[in-house]
């Protein structure tokens, strides 16, 4: 049987989830719907029909980084790449769905010429169980046999914010699930005709999850797209990437080829599906109070109504609101009515132009052995918590401009300074002066290391850092 | 001619101004109309007719503290107290304007039995310059034949938060201003009869500003509220005010005296004015742009009408809002309609049930000697950032039960440790062993001093400290 594999496509920032997406921390890696990030669950997802070493994530080479190290946090050792992680596809720069998936097709086909791949975004929400992997296997089995595959999720209330499927004749059943003609595809549409859809029938929610042979929709692109046909194979050929993508020109794979082709068909999907679209899409996360809100955090409400409060360690006190969406994080709070969820890209837009900061990054910051927080600045200072996950080190490492005052106040740490290694417990401190190579460590294999890191300097920004030394390979 | 004397009541707490007031910043104290607190403000407004030293706040024991503090707060070697400050009068608790109005006068009337009282409260906004004070002259002259006089302030909008007064015939004019019978006091109306009111005439505004002869009041409080008159006679022959305040009765002025009198007039004043009595009151103070909105802090908005957001150094997004009222501190967060802005009270209320601390007290304290900010708490630690004004120093003191670490990151401190003294430069620290005596103190006359404190041990709350000696006379 031909090999399945996984296509994650993982290039976006999700700016519609800030403030709790920020540049540094895209939405699919956002723990907004469980324990684990939406692209883990994901990679999770696809691993009882494709392993993780056939799963490929096609992203920018900014992203390629933060996800390399989202995934190999807190895994001892880990770097984010090997045999157990997924690969990665690294587009010099976005151009929508259609390069990527052309880039991905390409990359597979020369691994194994028959190969079918299941491209999936990295940031939806899926539920039901075995219903998927159902659903994704018969998916692979019509692909199989030459047909563009799209999954259909059949619609469970009149969504507006959705594309749809009109769907034509029966084009088959497999493994007990229907597979259709497409009539054609349909923009979002109002609340009207979504209601329509809803009560006539024959219409799917596009799921934005396709299942095809790499060979059959690279016959496509040639065939619609032969200009992005031509870069990729001039990156075959060993073209500058940076060179190539220039050329190409942005367009999603529905318009580029869905629209076009005779090609295709669609399965139908009947599991929980939400493209977390924006932050209205936090319903399908969260169960709704007799109220209709959902409230979360250390909120304080008298009398609200639809509203989805999304608080922190902050309070929030809110009353009589109607139909609201508060989002509330350390340094950034979103107020706008439901109604209005689409424009909060608009914001970070807007936040981008003004030239702040708090659309790029979080007070807390994951890193591969931790993360740290940012408790406050001011000229020539800045203090951090900072937070070593058991048995990780940072890398070895030493600042041009400033020092840094260390003072542990949760666990123990080992220290390399300069040439000597010392021991700091809980209510000791160290002092690393300007230039001094130092590396900071948590031994323990059970207990956190918690230290208060006061720096000082002419400059404290991120940048100020040579690495010498990294478990995660950071340069 | 009879001496005129300033008595403010300043018992509350402001609570319908959540978050920007607290239990420890009571409204009165907030910097929310100009560089200083509305407190402050009151007492300089009164300066040209009612020298400092002729003025007395009325409060309760636990707001009298806090209020020296903020009075002393930036005067070196100020202690909040002396010829140049009001002097305290402190009820054992609270009961409502009329018993805290006949106090005073009780105290008055002891100190010179002729004297005028001008009774203002402590949070009002009053504008127009010289208006204010023309007004007041003109009311003690009426006051010193006899009457009680209440100013009531000409509407200028048909307002329903506020009380009104009818006024019958002319008493007299005084200086040129009229001086009216009252007809009658009218509750709060709703916006239909406020607007006939306005367009009718002969109306006031119950501005809670009024100025009499302490005896006066004294013969009302006798002939109106016998029962309290008793309890004051009991006070003033030495018994145990907290016994005898545990006998009175809430009640107002204006219920127990002004509403029965008719020895009452009323002058008319014409300044902008308004009682603060809630978040709404905002737009008195700052105007709103052309959208109707009042925006302040690092604000980002898209599109709202009607509405007062007020940030802070944290980023508050809002799209589409219409009438809401957004405060944001760095601790707490309200939004809420315009038209439940009397709510917010309510708000507090549900923090105090929860145990929360947000109505108590900020993340910054201000202190006599500076301000402190909590940047952080974990179990067994805090870390602040200390301010100290130039040439100010904190207590000479000791924790029983916590170390701390400083480390100076602006100016340069004097710190006393034990028997040494020594001095620590910007990037440099010192460590604070627990139970050591020890002070910090800013020699610099013109540099503002500021440290992290990262404070360790079994218990790290306010309260562990012992002081041995105070430039501000804490306890």
């Amino acid at each position: 049987m031909q090999k399945l594999y996984g296509v994650i496509l993982s290039g976006g920032v999700g700016s519609r989830f800030w403030p709790l997406s920020r540049v540094t921390s895209p939405k699919q890696l956002l723990k907004i719907a469980g324990d684990e990030s939406l692209l883990k669950t994901t990679i999770k997802r696809l691993s009882p029909l494709i392993p993780g070493k056939r799963v490929s994530i096609v992203t920018n080479s900014t992203q390629a980084e933060i996800i390399r190290l989202h995934l190999a946090a807190g895994k001892s050792g880990g770097k984010g790449r090997g045999p157990e992680f997924p690969e990665f596809i690294v587009e010099p720069s976005g151009r929508n769905t259609a390069p990527a998936i052309g880039l991905a097709a390409l990359k597979l086909i020369k691994k194994d010429p028959d190969s079918i791949m299941a491209v999936l975004p990295s940031d939806h929400l899926i539920g039901g169980g075995t219903s998927f992997i159902k659903t994704l296997r018969a998916a692979s089995l019509v692909a199989k046999e030459g047909s563009l595959v799209t999954l259909g999720v059949v619609p469970r209330y009149p969504e507006t914010a959705y594309g749809y499927i009109k769907t034509g004749g029966l084009f088959k059943t497999m493994n007990s699930l229907k597979v259709r003609k497409v009539e054609r595809f349909v923009e979002k549409p109002d609340i009207k005709r979504a209601r329509k859809y809803l009560k006539q029938g024959g219409y799917y929610w596009n799921s934005g999850i396709f299942v095809w042979k790499a060979k059959a929709i690279l016959d496509e692109i040639k065939l619609h797209l032969p200009s992005l046909y031509g870069a990729l194979l001039d990156i075959e050929r060993g073209r500058d990437m940076t060179e190539a993508y220039k050329k190409i020109k942005p367009i999603s794979i529905d318009h580029g080829i869905l629209e076009k082709t005779e090609n295709i068909v669609v399965i139908e999907a009947d599991f929980q599906w939400s493209d977390m679209g924006s932050l209205s899409s936090l319903k399908e996360i969260f169960a709704p109070d007799g109220s209709g809100n959902i409230i979360k955090g250390r909120v304080v409400d008298i009398g609200s109504k639809r509203s989805f409060i999304i608080g922190s360690d902050r309070v929030v006190a809110t009353i009589g609101l109607k139909d609201m969406i508060i989002v509330d994080t350390p340094d950034a709070t979103l107020v706008c009515p439901r109604k209005r969820a689409q424009d909060v890209k608009d914001i970070v837009g807007i936040l981008k132009e003004k030239g702040f900061s708090e659309h790029e990054v979080h007070v807390t910051v994951e890193r591969p052995w931790g993360a740290y927080t940012v408790l406050g600045k001011g000229d020539r200072y800045k203090i951090k918590k900072i937070r070593v996950l058991p048995g990780c080190r940072l890398s070895l490492q030493a600042h041009a401009k400033r020092s840094e005052h260390w003072i542990v106040v949760s666990g123990r740490a080992r220290i390399q300074r300069g040439e000597e290694v010392v021991v700091v417990s809980q209510n000791e401190s160290t002092y690393i002066p300007r230039g001094v190579k130092h590396r900071l460590e948590n031994p323990s294999k059970t207990q956190p290391l918690e230290i208060i890191e006061v720096q000082n300097g002419e400059y404290v920004g991120e940048d100020d850092i040579v690495r010498f030394s990294d478990d995660y390979e950071r340069g």
